[in-house]
């Protein structure tokens, strides 16, 4: 892809990216992704760059992991981009049959992400998708999954990254975000 | 689409459903489609198969909404197939910015539907997708989300019609389902 395309297609994913103040709570500025789902240029955006990404930096990806929720609105379309299947992480009790899980952290609580056991084979190269990079605790989980299953990891894509929560520093893999806040 | 390929479609669909019984409580048979993301083949075939309904029944369609969280596996899919939008319908508290919301019946609880106020426009011709149709409470709930926005509800689209619970007739526009059990 030339660079002033790639310049267009990340400025127009930026363009529908919505700022909401004091939500889910006072203080915090809530990253809206839905005008990128309901522009399906913007959309059709996003799986261009993370492709682009993906074939030129981990060309032997075998599977697409991604996030409950707002992974799932990602993740199909790159995987079928790439010919590739994809896979559920899911809150805890989500998942029917054999699943592993693990327990992370949250600001004031705890959480449970769960994997099905058979949902990917050892030794598979995997990247895992999600909206948005801030404390890292999902993504960090999901990692933690999927070692759990001796997957190896690649990496990990989000459209926004939150810079000064740190959250890639807590990551044992690196993170391709395509816009950086 | 000849009747012989639809037919393949659908058996590599089927295929790729997996029945796992006692889940989430005993007694249920759980339908996972999680067998069919993880095949490009399968995946492909299902939005085959729901395009060639809406390019042939709908073909004025607007935009597609997904409900939480496994519409939100296949709408985007569908609606970049389509080239139009996809808008999220999710659980009471997830989505940002003024939001209507709906509370409806589970088996033993109410819940809570909730869309952006922006998200669809009068007159806006809709179709909602979900992956499975078994009492029918979450669909009925969009429906009146979308009606409250007074969007056009063209009809609903799910992979799989639990036929015995009869959540068709509780609807208020048609349903077309890949697959009925």
């Amino acid at each position: 892809m030339a660079d002033s395309s790639r310049a267009q297609k990340l400025d127009l994913v930026f363009q529908h990216i919505r700022n909401v103040p004091d939500f889910p709570v006072k203080g915090i500025v809530f990253k809206d992704i839905c005008p990128i789902l309901k522009e399906p240029k913007a959309l059709s955006a996003v799986i261009d760059l993370f492709e682009e990404h993906v074939r030129k930096n981990h060309p032997h990806t075998e599977l697409i992991v991604g996030v409950d929720a707002r992974g799932f609105l990602f993740g199909p379309l790159l995987a079928q981009r790439l010919g590739i299947g994809f896979v559920l992480v899911r809150k805890k009790g989500k998942l029917p049959g054999p699943t592993v899980s693990v327990t992370y952290a949250l600001e004031y609580a705890t959480a449970e992400a769960e994997i099905q056991v058979d949902a990917v084979q050892a030794g598979q190269n995997v990247l895992i998708i999600d909206d948005l990079l801030a404390t890292g605790g999902t993504l960090q989980a999901a990692c933690e999954l999927l070692k759990k299953q001796k997957a190896q990891v690649l990496g990990c894509l989000v459209v926004i990254e939150l810079k000064d929560l740190g959250g890639a520093e807590k990551l044992p893999v690196p993170v391709f975000s395509l816009l950086q806040c």
